[in-house]
């Protein structure tokens, strides 16, 4: 056991909690979404919340860590849904939010510290000059942007823009190494890939260097269809229309609208499925017109309610927000990540909709995947036993829709199923001990795991939260 | 013959020219770049310049001319290719160049006049907001809005955005008929199609808005490879890159740059193809991250150079301008317009750039088709006949690679070979006496006119220029 006494001595004129309650907060995020997670990482907790406020203090923690050898979990908004950021070997818990300062913005581009909550980097950036993140998490609010750089995948914009492992979605991240001298490292173009969607286990983020895309105030729009299929397929045409400039896509099949998206009912009919949107203003009037032809029911426009106060954003009915919506009324929901490879995306989509009829429930959205139009999804299922939900895992795959599980808290596990050659030999430089973010890389822990024997990867550190619960 | 000088006294107030050397320059366009246009219209000439500076006095000249049984050919900046501002039955040439103001900018939309000058309205919504049309042709220096809209088709931003057919890229166009007691129309969304690239056939525009996008300082470059389709290859997977911001990509074969580019000289290889690029500044580093990757050899950077006095900006090494800058060297030189349908456009690109060596030289515009990237290509043709050149047509669309002949002055057999039933039938509403330039729309002069037959179409109208030149 570490001496933690001695630790919180030596990181004078840091701010550090140790009060149980709130550490044991700040050790969890959204892994309760899942049924598998909730089960496995529920008694996770670190011993000590650090929250550094400059690129210094997160130097001298990793010094002292390094030195008691005593792990450390980076940690932004908490809002990961596999517990990205909860310390399954406990130690220090880096809280990084109270490194929140812009640094600079210039045209196309904002360079800013890692805790900043996206939303507020947004309206900074806004005020200063017309411009936005290219893309978001729907927990734009409460999400920090290394967080999303480090646990996330795309989002809100990912229609226009992809996702963040696209070369130019991120310009550039400021790194420290977990040595006993930290080094700072800083990353740009192919080096990127080191480091994002790593879950912090191979380095710090200090800095963010990230394009802008111009703000406009978009419009919510919801269209609604009597058949999912037509909301899908209309989807699909207006997000190969060139000149029709949107922020988000998702179709999304009954009964979720009706009966999760609340606020939204007294526009939403029962028994539609809908399309979820948000369109630029200027693209208002040929959008109305594609969705007329296309004899899209428009129940709902932003800019035509006399007040938004008490209605949630657009983007907060969509990507994990929907499946949040769902848990909050029903919490025998849980979901899945879909893959849908074009170019005939949208016939997988109709087969594998016939296929589960009433238990798996569709969430598409819309992305661009390597200059084309594709989607992805997010269905709700009907949870019933883990066997089952591996059973529709293994019929998705088996008709060429690859799953990303969101039941699992490795890298590779929610990922590629395959060793991140690059990730890993970075950790080797960055990370010798193996203290950053233990047990979410299992090339790391255990490089010989078969990920074909199809037996779900158990960190052995966990054993003793198990202890600690019973 | 009309009676114009009571025309001229009707038309009193409103700026006339009958000076017939300057109505001879006021009644060609780059018709000269194809060798078939320059033998066929080289005598067409109008009577009078008419030039108004209001829609009211565009609705007076109309009445007159209507009244008069004359005919009025709308006039830009007179950049088109095809003889599209040309009077092919002489009469009124209605320049609009003198309607220039821009009348307000708002986010992501301008709305102005239909003479001012491309370059103009970027400059000017530039420094309003940092805005500019989405896409622009290479000859933005010299040409108008209208004239775009009315005889374009796509450009130099086509890359993101698609081109001017597509639902949102043009949010409005007032437009006044050619009857007795001329109307205004306003046209938005599906109606634009009465309108847009129909060369001015069935209303004057005197209203126009656009949509715009952010305006950055786009950084020329220039990447040379040894072979053409290792060019082609780079521009094709940079296109798909989700995350780096381009305004225009050309591959360009040698010996092209070499010999044509002569203000580029000192940064070309002799023996390189190139590809001709503009890139956001803000993704110059993951683009030259790609283009090191794919051993492209980054010969021109608009951003390093100390000066860009008396160097053309990169977008004037494109589209019609590449062969313009062949024309000015090589009298000889003549082009094609050639569609190369996705997804293996590379592959058709590949056959057939072998199948015409030396003839047939490779000039690609990538741009964005119906949300896929493909490739167009405006490919010199060293010319011999015209026989020879119907042959290289042919063999292309046996290849399946469609022809857009830009040897040809109507609507039809410059584009779908076909009638355009919605420009037909509003040209009946909006010109019932068929004034508006006369012999652009064979469905109008020629109703039962046989596309298949393999003839091309004469307008009967142009005799009499045959004669008089005689």
């Amino acid at each position: 056991m570490a001496d933690y006494a001695k630790i919180i001595e030596e990181l004078e004129g840091i701010a550090v909690e140790d009060n149980p309650a709130l550490v044991k907060q700040k050790s969890r995020d959204f892994y309760w979404y899942s049924p598998i997670l909730k089960e496995e990482l529920d008694n996770v907790v670190g011993d000590l919340v650090v929250s550094p406020t400059t690129e210094e203090e997160v130097i001298r923690v990793l010094k002292v860590a390094y030195a008691h050898g005593v792990p450390v979990t980076p940690r932004g908004g908490g809002t990961g849904n596999y517990g990205q950021a909860m310390p399954l070997s406990g130690g220090i818990v880096l809280n990084l939010i109270n490194m929140n300062k812009v640094k600079e913005i210039l045209p196309g581009r904002v360079i800013c510290e890692p805790g900043i909550i996206i939303s507020e980097l947004d309206r900074q950036t806004k005020v200063h000059s017309g411009q936005e993140l290219r893309f978001h998490p729907s927990t734009k609010q409460t999400a920090s942007v290394a967080g999303f750089i480090a646990g996330g995948s795309g989002g809100v914009g990912s229609i226009t823009w992809g996702g963040l492992r696209d070369l130019g979605n991120i310009l550039r991240l400021r790194v420290v190494t977990m040595e006993a001298e930290p080094r700072v490292l800083e990353l740009s173009a192919w080096d990127l890939q080191k480091v994002s969607h790593a879950y912090g286990t191979n380095g710090i983020i200090t800095e963010v260097e990230m394009p802008l895309a111009p703000a406009y105030d978009w419009v919510d729009v919801i269209v609604g269809y009597d058949e999912f299929m037509d909301a899908v397929k209309f989807a699909d045409a207006l997000s190969h229309k060139n000149g029709i400039l949107l922020k988000e896509v998702a179709p999304i099949a009954a009964p979720i609208p009706f009966d999760y998206f609340t606020r939204h009912k007294p526009w939403l009919k029962e028994g539609q499925s809908v399309v979820v949107l948000m369109v630029a203003p200027h693209s208002m009037e040929p959008f109305l017109a594609l969705a007329e032809r296309m004899k899209g029911d428009v129940r709902f426009r932003s800019d035509q309610v006399e007040s938004m106060k008490g209605i949630p954003h657009a983007y907060e009915l969509t990507w994990n927000h929907t499946t949040l919506r769902a848990l909050k009324l029903d919490t025998n929901i849980t979901y899945l990540q879909v893959q849908y490879p074009g170019p005939d995306h949208v016939e997988k989509v109709r087969v594998m909709t016939e296929l589960f009829p009433d238990e798996v429930i569709g969430h598409l959205e819309f992305i661009k995947f390597d200059g084309q139009i594709q989607c992805a999804g997010l269905p709700l299922v009907r949870y019933t036993t883990k066997e089952r939900l591996e059973e529709i895992i293994s019929i998705h795959e088996e008709n060429g829709c690859p799953i990303f599980n969101p039941h699992r808290y490795t890298l590779e596990e929610g990922g590629m199923k395959q060793t991140d050659q690059v990730q890993l030999a970075f950790k080797k430089e960055t990370d010798p001990k193996g203290l950053l973010n233990p047990g979410k890389m299992i090339a790391w822990e255990n490089p010989d795991f078969d990920f074909s024997a199809g037996k779900n990867y158990l960190f052995p550190g966990l054993e003793v939260f198990a202890e600690a619960g019973e």
